[in-house]
């Protein structure tokens, strides 16, 4: 259904965005807001007692800020336990190597498991492996993902992470161990999450940190390797934590919103500087400089998700508290890809071009930034409002280095560089206000 | 006393040294040998498992390379076990931070330590504090080391590690904690040895990873921290070692050595790759490259020095076993700084300039290395034969970078540039070919 093409900003708001733009550029708030996040918080896994100070922190933040509306919608979730992460190489050379367990991973029992190691070079050659190569064994697949701006490599190695449990399961593995998908060389493993298929036998899953897989491999090349590895994780009980919700009402339309955010947990093992505080300050920081001038026109929105890191769980609540409001969702954006620089903006909507876009290629192109296209992907936690139809924007950030530190313990402030996230709060600044400003809209019901 | 200059090397030992040169330049030996160590050894730290393994493991390499002669002489030192390592920010802001006890360090008890922390700039600082200031608290040095290629800043840096838990308790400190002595931002903590000077009161004494020093003083710009230390580490009991010693004899003067050689233990976190495998691997393939030509005239010693990290062990067992022969130590060298490449060699003599030196520099000058000056350091193992009046070489690596890994678990053999370890071996070829082929020498009872 065509609509109302989005519309064009006028001189004045044209302006007025280049004001933002040029402020969010001296503004140390974004880095203020993420030092408050990782020193008077820290880690914040789903269920544990960082992620109840993480809401009320950033309820806190939201009206220290000056937020107009603030609150929390609830999000329920199967909790994980980490517990001890331990293992070996027994033989041929004893040495201890450092390990991570996988989000969602059972347990090995305390006194562990031991096998012969059956290496896989990818995913794939797993999949494609005879059901005998791997019963009683140790599955370790040691794919090594490879540096790229936008991360695509990573896409490809996850399987290993999400899937490969289920396959060497079902194969009848007694465990598996992945190399951590990760472009680092440190000993520092990558968490993130798996699930177990339906029906196929739950193994104990972890990662190796890079220069242990590199170790492992070295070992195999002189015959084969006994491996041992104690993960007393477990599943938790169900328990209940919040999307933090933080408005900036629109002067004219304030039920029509525009979305804007990052997600409020994090992985246990690091402070989460990166993977998200650093979208959650981009976008709180942009949203309270938006309203230091003229509101817009239409309510920006900024969501902090709860619990994205085991399953979308704050976005799937989100999408369902709200399933019935999404003619009033006018388009929206995510930061969850670090704090590297963005380069490139696309977007989404059912009228082709739009005049709006090029305005905003405009404004946005001295802070280096492109004009991408029009199929625009977007951070994790709007899927699910994608899949009602909502049109999403995509700044893309450079994401060469991301995989260094992502769901590591090495995700901590000093990673960040305040410049980079000054730039990524101008570039949100200036689409967010762009976008709640016109009166058009991007469309309803769009086929991804 | 003046003593015959150390000569020159004629056309036929320039042409035998520039095509040993060239051959290391292709040669992995050093990088094989690197990965043996580091794959069918590891951790090895004195007074281990690893350590005993990394002895027989020097033994076999050393007959395998078809070394003349092979033994070995013991070290006996007092072990220490370093145990659990724990520690947490309890207030304002609960956070676990990421800790690893120095060497040497007493530990907690089980229940460990509890206490505000009195945090002080630099080492100097924490000397300079009135006695009260102290009294029952937990010691905080925040001091950052720098990066600089020949590493001097960790001279100053070090003395925090080295001293600061006498200074802290002689003041009345319950323990103390430093920011870790190393240039990363790694959550990978660096120990090291450290002493308690006599009659004063031991505490606990562990470092923080460098995001956790940063991480504890942004939380001390919030007011008064309490902070809490679990370390079990404990001193065990007298063991004993070894130097293990290989020789290329010599073919006219074999009771004349040159001493050349790294040392074999390393810390348990890592896997020793750059501290000190490296300088293992260069100077053993040097000499085994120098043994496939003609012998040079005197013999060539390579010495595996045993527990450097906990005292220089292996060196003083070793100048005094051999105090009554020091006329024949001609003169050595010690590869102890890492993988990085050499740029610049200096010397020592008593004769002020050697025409050998100057050959040795056109020699070197195609490795990018240049003529350094007549007051030679040396590595640490080799101190004590310069205080019974040794000559030494220094062949200076660049360790800009050395102090990202040095004693963390970080420490493994992705972090070596096989390139560069070739030219390592190509600089000490040439060194340990031209004294060993000369007659004269660089004089005895030389005073630093
Ligand atoms: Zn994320
Ligand atoms: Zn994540
Ligand atoms: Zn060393
Ligand atoms: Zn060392």
């Amino acid at each position: 259904a065509l609509v109302m093409a989005a519309g064009k900003l006028d001189q004045a708001d044209i302006e007025r965005a280049a004001e933002l733009r040029d402020k969010a550029l001296k503004s140390d708030l974004a880095y203020d807001i993420l030092e408050s996040l990782t020193t008077e918080v820290g880690p914040r896994m789903a269920g544990t007692e960082g992620d109840k100070r993480a809401v009320k922190w950033a309820k806190n933040k939201f009206k220290q800020l000056g937020f107009d509306k603030v609150w929390t919608e609830p999000v329920t979730f199967p909790s994980w336990d980490r517990g001890v992460e331990q293992a070996e190489i027994i033989s041929p050379f004893p040495q201890k190597v450092i390990v991570t367990a996988l989000g969602n991973s059972v347990g090995t029992g305390n006194e562990g498991v031991r096998g012969e190691i059956a290496h896989f070079k990818t995913f794939e050659d797993l999949q494609a492996a005879e059901r005998g190569a791997v019963g009683g064994k140790i599955v370790f697949i040691s794919h090594k993902m490879k540096k790229t701006r936008d991360g695509r490599s990573y896409g490809k190695a996850v399987a290993a992470r999400s899937r490969g449990a289920s396959v060497a399961g079902e194969k009848g593995a007694k465990a598996i161990v992945i190399r951590s998908i990760g472009t680092d060389h440190d000993r520092l493993p990558h968490t993130g999450n798996m699930g177990y298929a339906e029906g196929v036998r739950k193994i104990p899953a972890a990662a190796l940190s890079n220069p242990d897989a590199d170790l492992l491999l070295n070992q195999l090349k002189r015959g084969s390797v006994e491996f041992g590895l104690t993960l007393t994780s477990s599943p938790g009980e169900l328990l209940t934590t919040y999307n933090v919700i933080g408005e900036i009402t629109g002067r004219e339309s304030p039920e029509e919103v525009v979305v804007i955010g990052g997600h409020l947990d994090s992985w246990d093992l690091g402070t989460g500087a990166v993977d998200d505080g650093a979208g959650v300050a981009i976008t709180m920081a942009a949203a309270k400089l938006i309203s230091e001038g003229k509101r817009p026109r239409r309510t920006i929105r900024v969501v902090l998700w709860g619990n994205e890191e085991q399953g979308l769980w704050g976005a799937k609540a989100y999408a369902k508290a709200h399933k019935d409001e999404m003619d009033k969702h006018i388009t929206g954006a995510e930061s969850d890809f670090g704090a590297g620089l963005i380069w490139s903006f696309d977007w989404t909507s059912v009228n082709e071009n739009e005049p709006l876009i090029d305005q905003m290629a405009q404004l946005l192109k001295p802070l280096g930034v492109k004009k991408g296209n029009p199929k625009a992907t977007s951070g994790p936690d709007l899927w699910p409002l994608r899949g009602l139809g909502m049109s999403t924007f995509a700044l893309r950030q450079d994401g060469t280095d991301y995989f260094d530190l992502h769901h590591t313990a090495n995700d901590t402030l000093d990673k960040v560089n305040p410049e980079h996230l000054k730039q990524n709060v101008a570039v949100y600044s200036v689409f967010a206000y762009a976008v709640a400003e016109v009166t058009g809209d991007f469309g309803r019901g769009i086929k991804y």
